[in-house]
């Protein structure tokens, strides 16, 4: 099979700030024929997520490195196997992995895919609460908070991709759970389905002080464990009501992405000294063993329709750059994710 | 045995900002004849620590309650029995407690009090290196940051009670350790003999950058683990250079402990995600159960003069407000103790 030629979204340049429609441009790109351990996609989905705006600073030295110029832009993606020349894949499998997103057609290693099923859950599904953010969602909470029944856990982007699943994760565990996020429609919906006992919409606060309240209302014995996707104000609250003990996973700090300065950190860190407080900083390749055990764990809840979730859908690879800003917009509800292609051709 | 009659030091009024002399007073103070399972003691010494400043603010929640201004002053001291009405303790014994300081004569409860051996070990050291301070250092790195060796550690305050082990006891473990000290003089104790591989004096840096750049020189593969006393640009340059997979130990942020305004944390936590940091907050007393295991182990390093001690001594009681002052302004040398009496009357 022969090199395939398709569509590509670019970084023209990189953003200061939070990026915008003319950073991007839509290419031709040519994937090319597999060599021997590679599998040559026709992408079906692709994933946008808030760690790529990370990789869109060329200077800072990250666990990944930054995107250059002169290729297309990359994440994870599900795609249809057009050309195997890996033993675990044959043309017409589904496959979904952390590279090959951004592009109608894509050539990658085998050994990077994981096999899905289409029969199982919609081939989305694995971008979000069964993929990567699921797979965050899980270890954060299970692996760095690990809280007990009765505590109280705190969640900020709730209603994302990532923070969602925290919230009926730990509402199953028998955790008082309480939840941010940025509009009444999403609070309705956390405390609907999404396992929240109370939502806050943080847009109704000024700053960390009014914030502060209404948590601590919200969280009257304190908070136990904080799941950190936004940073800011959230963290200096969350500081402010955190119980004796308490643990805190860092996962994303989403609120700080796009700053062209640095924004201080919150005042009362001091706060973790006296209340005995642990803060882990996590990315999810450190935690690929446990993989299985999450896969094991969480299908079987969203089989039993015991985990519900939200997708923002994005339309044409060339609506990827919207689905990218709206991230640091709050307009997506629950994971946002961009069909590429049909299902089926 | 009646009621003894000395003095004590209270607090006159609660500071704003840096503590000085005239917030203290110079009084009379009656300790009780001991009840059942208390005991009467003759203080030798007494110990100031940082913490001590936390129980100055009337207004904030903490592990431990404020201080009155009704009652001396409390903290660590070591003593000798004049009256023990508990079955671990005869008159002329020595004990070392958490409570009894700031006074010439306490009446405490003996379950709170360890025996001490004059022979083995100068009485002082049993509020530095052999007390809660050394009990910090040795928790705080054994158990938080659990150095292996070859690692790097940053230990700031390093010239204090807590730092000054802290480093010996990492270098003993095969780490190379960087330290943080306030003068000259104490940079070239680190380097001599208190096990650092290299001494930052931090007045020679302005701002958190001048600190990043010396300390990345200094620590060339990164820093593994922090033990934080200080705060402020400490955290921040420490921050900038942590390793990959990194803990902090927070045990204190004595820069910050007499701000009348809260100070902005670091703008940089977001490191920590990316480089899947640990920072934990503790105190000693959640560790009492592995004080014996420190002292197995820490003693025979004493006495084989593997572990060297600095001290500041004050002589007499009214000289406490002074070493406690001192502190905050970095005139203590190692350990600040207090002579309240003789060793022996």
């Amino acid at each position: 099979m022969p090199a395939k030629t398709g569509k590509a979204i670019f970084l023209k340049s990189f953003p200061q700030g939070l990026p915008a429609k003319d950073h991007f441009v839509s290419r031709s790109f040519e994937a090319p024929a597999p060599a021997d351990g590679e599998v040559q996609l026709r992408i079906v989905w692709m994933s946008v997520d808030p760690y790529m705006r990370g990789r869109m600073r060329p200077d800072i030295k990250s666990y990944i490195p930054p995107f250059s110029l002169d290729a297309p832009l990359d994440g994870g993606a599900v795609g249809q196997v057009i050309e195997s020349r890996h033993p675990s894949f044959a043309a017409g499998d589904y496959a979904v992995g952390f590279s090959g997103g951004w592009r109608e057609y894509a050539t990658v290693a085998g050994a990077g895919l994981q096999k899905v099923d289409p029969g199982m859950a919609p081939l989305s599904a694995y971008l979000g609460v069964l993929g990567m953010p699921g797979f965050t969602a899980w270890a954060g909470l299970n692996e760095i908070i690990k809280p007990k029944a009765g505590e109280t856990v705190f969640v900020s982007g709730a209603a994302g991709a990532v923070g969602s699943l925290v919230c009926q994760l730990a509402k199953l565990k028998g955790c008082r759970v309480v939840a941010s996020a940025g509009s009444k429609e999403k609070c309705d919906w956390l405390t609907r389905e999404g396992g929240a006992d109370v939502a806050l919409n943080y847009r109704d606060y000024k700053n960390a002080t009014e914030l502060t309240k209404a948590l601590a209302a919200a969280a009257p014995k304190g908070v136990d464990g904080y799941f950190e996707n936004v940073g800011g104000m959230h963290l200096e609250a969350a500081l402010n009501c955190i119980a004796f003990g308490g643990r805190i996973a860092l996962c994303g700090m989403i609120s700080m992405y796009n700053n062209t300065e640095p924004e201080p950190g919150p005042p009362n860190l001091v706060n973790m000294i006296g209340r005995g407080v642990m803060a882990q900083g996590f990315i999810i390749s450190n935690y690929l063993p446990l993989a299985p055990k999450f896969a094991f764990e969480v299908a079987p809840l969203l089989d039993q329709g015991k985990i519900k979730f939200r997708e923002s859908v994005y339309e044409g690879l060339e609506k990827a750059p919207d689905a990218f800003i709206g991230l640091f917009k709050g307009e997506n509800f629950g994971k946002a994710v961009v069909r590429v292609g049909p299902d089926r051709i």
